[in-house]
């Protein structure tokens, strides 16, 4: 991530929180620090805004910002303005507005490419959990190529509420999981109101999203060699769901 | 590039080169190198063995290694063996053996992750240009997650003869351009032995190979921001290829 996203210091992050008019990421404090007046005003402000903070090692915060500069004190701020759920489903009320929801991806590149293949696909919004994997970085703005400005991004305490929110919407929840018995070009996507879940690089899709789910499909192989990277997985699935609508157009 | 795949310095350079044992992509020299004993020796030493040098700003060198120590010389090692053309041909000539052709593709987390679904689509063969480009290094290797390990790689020092030897031995060559009027998907991939050819990331595929495809074929989208990731574009039209392929199966 470049310095441009990130604000680092006690009293210049305490300065962007009350200001106000920044999107935060996250806060993140390191585990040495001492509880000062200033750490506990960070974190109250934090609270109070809903922004997440979390405990790291002193060396996670060396490797963003030099050691002696940033007091134990780095917050990540995002270059787009997410956007609520709510507001999601109210401005989509009328029409197929299919997600993609990422469950901890962790490689910035591959939230980038992702979200770009979503915008060429159609896909109308992003999910991302707010305590795990990446969020937008300046890192997903490159890779992205700037789809990042072309599709709505919602970031989320819980990913099973916001299931459960999508379903209760009339989503339809398809897991991509190598596990699976059905294949991912067995779905009919044509009026298809979805939501895809991909699972973080390592450790696949949550057994408690995959509980959720309505179908789960895995993209079968011609070799053993069974290691997709995610973002050519997503690419996959969504581009077949363009060409069963393609197919629909000129049938 | 992690260290692992450089070797710098004038003499070990030279030590390299004549001990014979290393795979080399390519040497690279400083631009402001004095023409010395030692650096004539290196230039008619890759000669010999048909390795690429190529003559770069020294702030190239200063990118890999810290300057003082790379003495305006450094050897980029491969770590797979590449192979030949005309033996992969003979290996796989009773049998289909689909390639993809990289067209100076600059991202080694783009090749990496293109070989990877290669292997995972039944692909047979990688072949890169040794001059544009990446070429095998510890990034792709990293990002192939060990696909490199699984499939022919072939280093060119010209797509345009490679192409060509590839339809004398009845490959039908398919060009990835977003301006062509074909599908990807329109493509019987059933029964066809195929050489896929993938662009660079800004420039495309040069027009000379171009002329030489038999088809070209585009991705459609269903907005406006025509831009996918060309490790995703690979595999969107590899695993069209799949499916074909088990629909087949099935029917």
């Amino acid at each position: 991530m470049s310095n441009s996203t990130l604000i680092y210091g006690k009293n210049a992050v305490i300065e962007a929180l009350e200001k106000g008019d920044r999107q935060f990421n996250k806060i993140l404090i390191s585990s040495c620090s001492r509880a000062d007046v200033k750490i506990e005003q960070i974190k109250t402000l934090a609270q109070k805004n809903g922004i997440i903070f979390q405990f790291v090692a002193k060396e996670k915060l060396n490797s963003l910002i030099q050691e002696g500069r940033h007091q134990g004190v780095i917050a990540q701020l995002s270059p787009i303005q997410y956007i609520e759920l709510e507001s999601f489903l109210e401005k989509n009320k009328d029409t197929l507005a299919p997600v993609v929801i990422l469950d901890g991806v962790e490689d910035s590149h591959n939230v980038g490419a992702i979200i770009r293949s979503c915008v060429c696909a159609g896909i109308k919004g992003i999910i991302l959990p707010a305590r795990r994997g990446v969020l937008i970085n300046s890192t997903v703005e490159k890779t992205s190529a700037g789809a990042i400005n072309h599709i709505d991004i919602i970031k989320t305490n819980s990913l099973v509420n916001t299931i459960q929110k999508l379903k209760e919407n009339d989503y339809w929840v398809i897991a991509s999981d190598h596990h699976s018995e059905q294949n991912y070009y067995d779905i009919d996507y044509k009026d298809l109101n979805f939501a895809l879940i991909m699972g973080a690089e390592h450790a696949g899709i949550s057994r408690s999203l995959l509980k959720l789910s309505d179908f789960k499909v895995k993209i079968p192989m011609l070799t053993n060699f069974n290691s997709l990277n995610v973002s050519n997985a997503a690419a996959i699935i969504l581009f077949e769901s363009v060409r069963q609508k393609f197919a629909k157009y000129n049938s």
